[in-house]
C-alpha cells in the first residue's frame, strides 16, 4: 500500500483521481491540496464524495507532502509545478504531472505557446512523456512523469500506427477535435456557463491550440519526420469525451484492410485501446467514464486520404486514468488496478 | 461463482447490469437474453462493452435458462414475467423482477393500474419486496423478488423515517418527482427523441402514475396508516437521476433537529442511503452511476411542513444497483460487492 | 416612434428586450447600458446581435438617459433601482422595472426577504404590479411598472382562476417549481458552469426563496384571503422555460369541468394566456421564445386535490416579453406589438 | 396575398415554414399535408402552434393541391416528389422542393449517391439551385427550386470567394462538419433517442454522406474546376445549428487580409451573410432561430492552410427559411420578408 498526495485536488481532474484511487488497491490518498478551499471538507466541494472522503483539503506544500508519500499528483494551471519542483522532492518520491510543463522538450518551444518562463528547464530531459502505449518500458524507470494533455494522447493513438509505417503524408495531416465542456476546467468563467455553451458549437483557439506543439512533437517521434499539422478543438455542450477526426492522405499503394491491420497489429496487446470493427465510428459515450481509446478508421478511394477517428473520455485516460496508469507502471503494480472502469451507458 | 442469466439484457436497465456485474466478483453473467437482437452480438448492440463481452444475445427460454444459472434477472415489460413464471423454476434458481408484475400485493390493483390481467396471481404473496433497507431479513429468504420501481425507491427511502414515526399527516403528503430520460426505456418513440426531449420540462401522467400505488402500499406498510397520494412525475433533459420533492404537514411539535434526527438514526449503519449535513438539498449528479440515495429534509415553520428530498441514479440503486444488492443478500455476499460504485462528476 | 433606454443590456433578460425590440414597430432603441462594458460594442457582448446592433454600451446615468427617452427599462441587480429613482426621473419618462425592488407593498417585507435596506420606499405605493392579464387598467396609467418575477408570473396566472372563486384551500397551497439556467443570470459563478448543471437537478433556495412573499402577496389579492404557502423552484438543465406544478385541495363539491371552465372563462380573452385542450400538460418547449403561458390542470378525484400547472418562457413573458407588453399598454399600442413571437421547435 | 401548401409539415423542417410564414405579410398557409397526421389537428401534433394553427392535416394529393395554392413546399422523403411533380402542376403553380430530389444535375450521380431512381429526370434541368446569394437572378424567374441541403448550404456559402478567386487549392479541400440532432428529422429511431444522443458526439456516414456530390457540384461551379473533396458530419448534442470547419491549402501568395477581404467584398451586400470581425470563430447559438449564416476564416501561417469556418441554424437557413427567401425572390416579395428573425440567446 503506497501512499499518494494530490495538488489540485479540486480541479476536474483532480477530483476524478479521487474517483479512481477510492477503488485501487495498492493506494491510499494522503493528501488533498487545494489552495481554494483549504481546511475545508473535500466532500464539501464534491458531494458525490458525501461518506466517501471524511478528509479536510490541505494546501500544496510540497516538500512536506513529498516526505508523506510515495507519489504526487499534481493537476495544477500551467508553469505552476515548473516552479516549485526540485532534485530533492524527486529524490524522495515520484511525481505524475498532469500539466503541460514537462511535456515539450523543446523548452523555448514550451515558452513560445505558453507564453511563460520555465522555471525548472534542467528538469525536462528527464520527465518521461506518459504516454503508456508508446512510452511504457521508459515509464517504468521514471521519476517525474510528464502525463499527456488530452487531445494528443487521443490524436496520438489515432494516427500513431499509419505515421510509424510512413503511409500517411504527415504535411497533409489535419486534426478536427471535438471536446466536452470539462476540458476547459472549472473555473468561473462567463463563456463556460451552462446557458453559454449548451445548445451551441464553436471553434476555440483555431491555428493556436497549446496542444498543437505536443501532437507535433510525438509525431515527430513516432514517423521519424518532422511534423507540422492543423488541429482545431471545438467545444461541444456535453461534459467527459473527446472525438478526434484526422485526415492524411495515404502514401503508397494500401487497401483498406491494410490500413486497418496496422491497428489490429500494433494494439493488439493494448488493454485500454479498443480498435472498433468494420467501419464503425467510435461515439465517445461509449467511453464514458473509462480508460479506453476507441479508434477506427475510414480509407476513402475517392480521395485516397484515410480518415483516422479516435473517442476517450478527456478526464479519465486524458488525464486523471493515464495518470493512475502511469503510476502503476511505475510502483509495478498491475497496469490495469484500478482502471478497469465498464463505460457507462447512457 | 454463481451463474447470472439476464432476459432483457439489452434494455437501459439490463445493459446497467452487465456494467455493474462485470466487476462483480462472486457472479459469472452466462446468458445475454435479448428478444429484439438475438444471435446479435451483444457489445454490438452497446458498444460501450466493445471487448468485455464477447457474448452473443440470446431468447428468452425462461426453463432452459433455469437449469442454466443460479439466478436469473428479468428486465422484461409488464406482464411478461407473470405470464411464463412457474413454481418449478423457483425451484432451481432465484429470481430478482425489475418488472412490476409482483411488488402490488393485491393482484385487482394491479390489474386496475396496468391494465393487464395478472397469469400467475398464486406466486404473488411469496415474493418478496426488495427495498433492501427496509426488507433485508426477508431478501435473504426469498426465491422471488420484487424488485422495487425507481420512484418508489426513492420516494420511500425519503419520507420513511417520518412516516413509520407518525411525525407527518400521511393525508397531506405530495411526491412531486423529476427524471432523466432513461425511465423512459429505449423504445423508439417520438416523445423520447433527442429534439423532443432537450430544452424541454413537462409532467406526465399527472395523477395516474402506475407507481403511485406502489408508493401507497410501502408507506401504508410503514405508517401504519392507509396511504393515498398525489404523484407527479416530470422528464428532465438529462440521462440519469431522480430527485423527489415531497411535502406533508408535520403533526405534533418537533423541532427541525428531532425530525432530522430521525434519518441519521434510521440511516447510521446503511452503507446506500447518504444523509446530508444541514440543508444541504441532494443533486442527482452526485450519485450518478452509483447506488447511493441522498436525502435531507427542510422543515418550514412559515408553513408547518416538512419538505423531504431524495436523489438516486434511476438506473443503478433504481433499477440494477438495488437488483445485484437484492442478489448479494439472497446469496450471503457482502451486500456492497460489485457496487462500491464511486458517483461520476461531472 | 418612442425612444427606449435599457439599464443592464448584457444581461440575458437585458438582451432579450434588446431582441424584442429589435422588431417592435413604435420603439427605437436610444440607449444600451450595461456597467461591465461601458464603451464595447454590445454585439461583442452578444454576437447574435451581429449587424443588426452596432452600438457601443453606455453607463448607467439614469437623469441623463430620462432626458433622451421616453421608457427606460432596468433589468439591474435588487436594490439597484430603488438607489437612484426618484420622482424626478418619473416626470421624464416612464420606468419598467424588472428588478423586485417595487414590487411587495410591505417594505418591511421586501427588506426581510431580501436582506437589502429599501432606498426610495416613499415611491414604493404608486407602482403598478405589472401582471398584465390582471393588472391591465392600472398598468395603462402607470409611471412605474414593478415588472413580475418570473416564477410570480407563472404561478399566478396557473392558479388564479381557482384562487378568485374561492375553489380551493390556499391553506393546502403548494408550488413546485422548475426553472432553466437562464434564471440564475450571467454572473459567472462555478454553480452555473455547463458541467455543474448539465446532467444534474436539484431544488434550491428551499423554503426561503424571495419570490415567495410576491406569490403570497397576489394570491392573497386575488383570494382575498391571506396566503402563506410553500415554494421550492428547482434547476433544470436547460436554457430557458419555467414550469409550474401547483397543488391545492378543492374546496366544495365541483367536477373537473367546472374547475376546467374558470380557465377558459377568465383566460377567454387573453391572448399570451393558452388555456390547453383535455389535461394535456403544458411543457416549456411549447412556449419557447414566446410571450405565451400555456396553463392546463388535472382534478385527482381520489385525493381531492387539483394539480395546476403553467409553462412559460422564463426571458420572455417572465422578463423582457412581459416588460414590453406593460409598454404597450402605457403608451396605448397594440398589446400585442412585437410579440407575436411564434414558439420555436425544437 | 399568395396562398402557400405544405406536404410535409408535420416534420421539423415542415413546422418551422409554419413558424415563419404566420409572420409573413404576403402568404397564407392554405394546406398543412402530412401522411401520418391526416385529420389530426396540426397544433395536436406541435402544441407550439396552440391557439395559432387551428388547422386540421391534410394529405399528400399535390394534383388538387397545386389548383388551390400559388406555391407548393415540399419538405419530403428523397425520391418522393421526384415520383409525382409533373409538368402540369408547375404550370400551376410554383414548388420549392426541399428534398435532394433536383438538386443534382447529372441523374446518374444523385441515382448513386442516393440508391434510387429518379422518377422525372426530364425535370431536373429546369429547376434551379436556390442557394439564394450564388443564383439570385435565376431564381427569380424559376417555376421549380431545388432548395439546398444545409451542409451544402453551409459549406458553399463558407467557402465561395476563395474558391471563386482560385486563392485555394481545392484539391486539398477538407470539411468536417457538426450538426444538431434535428438534421436527423423526426423518425422514431432508437439512434435519435434522447439518451443516445446526448452526452456522445459521433461522425456518421464518413465518406459516404449525400450531401457529399451536391457540395463537389456548387464548388465546381464556383470554382469551375472538378472538385472532389472530404465531407465528414458530426452528430451533436444539440437541438439546432451546424457549423462548418473546412479547410484548404492556399495558392499563390496572400495575406490574411487579402483572403478576409474577398468575404467582405462578395458579402458585402449580403442581407443574410455576416461575415465576422477579426478572427472570431462563428457560433452556432448566434444564429440560433435566424436565416443568417455567420462566416470567419483564419489563415495559419504555419502550415499554410486557410481554416474556413460558417456558422448556420440547420432548420431555417438551412431549410425552411431559405425556401422562403427563394419564394420571396420568384413572387418578388421583399427578399427579407418574414425573414428577419432575431437570432436567440441564450
Amino acid at each position: 500500500m503506497i501512499k499518494a498526495g494530490i495538488i489540485g485536488a479540486t480541479g476536474y481532474a483532480g477530483q476524478e483521481l479521487v474517483r479512481i484511487l477510492l477503488n485501487h488497491k495498492e493506494v491510499e490518498i494522503a493528501w488533498y491540496g487545494s489552495r481554494s478551499y483549504v481546511d475545508q471538507k473535500f466532500a464539501s466541494v464534491f458531494g458525490n464524495f458525501t461518506k466517501l472522503v471524511p478528509d479536510i483539503c490541505k494546501g500544496d506544500d510540497l516538500d512536506k507532502l513529498a516526505d508523506e508519500v510515495d507519489v504526487i499528483f499534481t493537476a495544477t494551471p500551467q508553469g505552476y509545478l515548473a516552479g516549485i519542483l526540485t532534485e530533492s522532492i524527486l529524490e524522495k518520491c515520484k511525481v505524475v504531472d498532469l500539466s503541460a510543463d514537462y511535456r515539450i522538450k523543446d523548452v523555448a518551444k514550451y515558452e513560445k505557446w505558453y507564453g511563460i518562463e520555465h522555471k525548472s528547464p534542467e528538469l525536462v530531459a528527464e520527465a518521461v512523456y506518459g504516454l503508456c502505449e508508446i512510452n511504457r518500458e521508459d515509464i517504468k524507470k521514471a521519476r517525474l512523469i510528464a502525463n499527456p494533455g488530452c487531445y494528443p494522447t487521443c490524436s496520438t493513438l489515432s494516427i500513431a500506427p499509419l505515421a510509424k509505417r510512413g503511409w500517411i503524408d504527415t504535411k497533409t495531416l489535419i486534426i478536427d477535435a471535438k471536446s466536452g465542456t470539462s476540458g476547459a476546467g472549472r473555473g468561473a468563467k462567463v463563456q463556460n456557463l451552462f446557458c453559454e455553451v449548451n445548445e451551441n458549437v464553436k471553434a476555440y483557439a483555431v491555428a493556436t491550440h497549446r496542444h498543437t506543439p505536443e501532437i507535433e512533437d510525438q509525431l515527430s517521434y513516432i514517423s521519424g519526420e518532422d511534423v507540422t499539422l492543423n488541429f482545431t478543438p471545438h467545444l461541444i455542450p456535453m461534459n467527459r469525451g473527446i472525438l478526434i477526426t484526422a485526415y492524411a492522405n495515404v502514401v503508397g499503394d494500401h487497401t483498406a484492410d491494410e490500413l486497418k491491420n496496422a491497428y489490429y497489429e500494433d494494439y493488439k496487446d493494448e488493454y485500454f485501446v479498443r480498435v472498433l470493427d468494420d467501419v464503425t465510428p467510435p461515439e465517445t459515450k461509449w467511453v464514458e467514464g473509462s480508460n479506453y481509446v476507441d479508434v477506427n478508421i475510414r480509407f476513402d478511394e475517392r480521395t485516397g486520404r484515410v480518415i483516422m477517428m479516435g473517442a476517450m473520455d478527456n478526464i479519465t485516460k486524458g488525464a486523471a486514468g493515464q495518470a493512475v496508469q502511469n503510476m502503476n507502471l511505475i510502483f509495478g503494480f498491475d497496469e490495469q488496478e484500478g482502471l478497469r472502469l465498464v463505460p457507462m451507458i447512457p
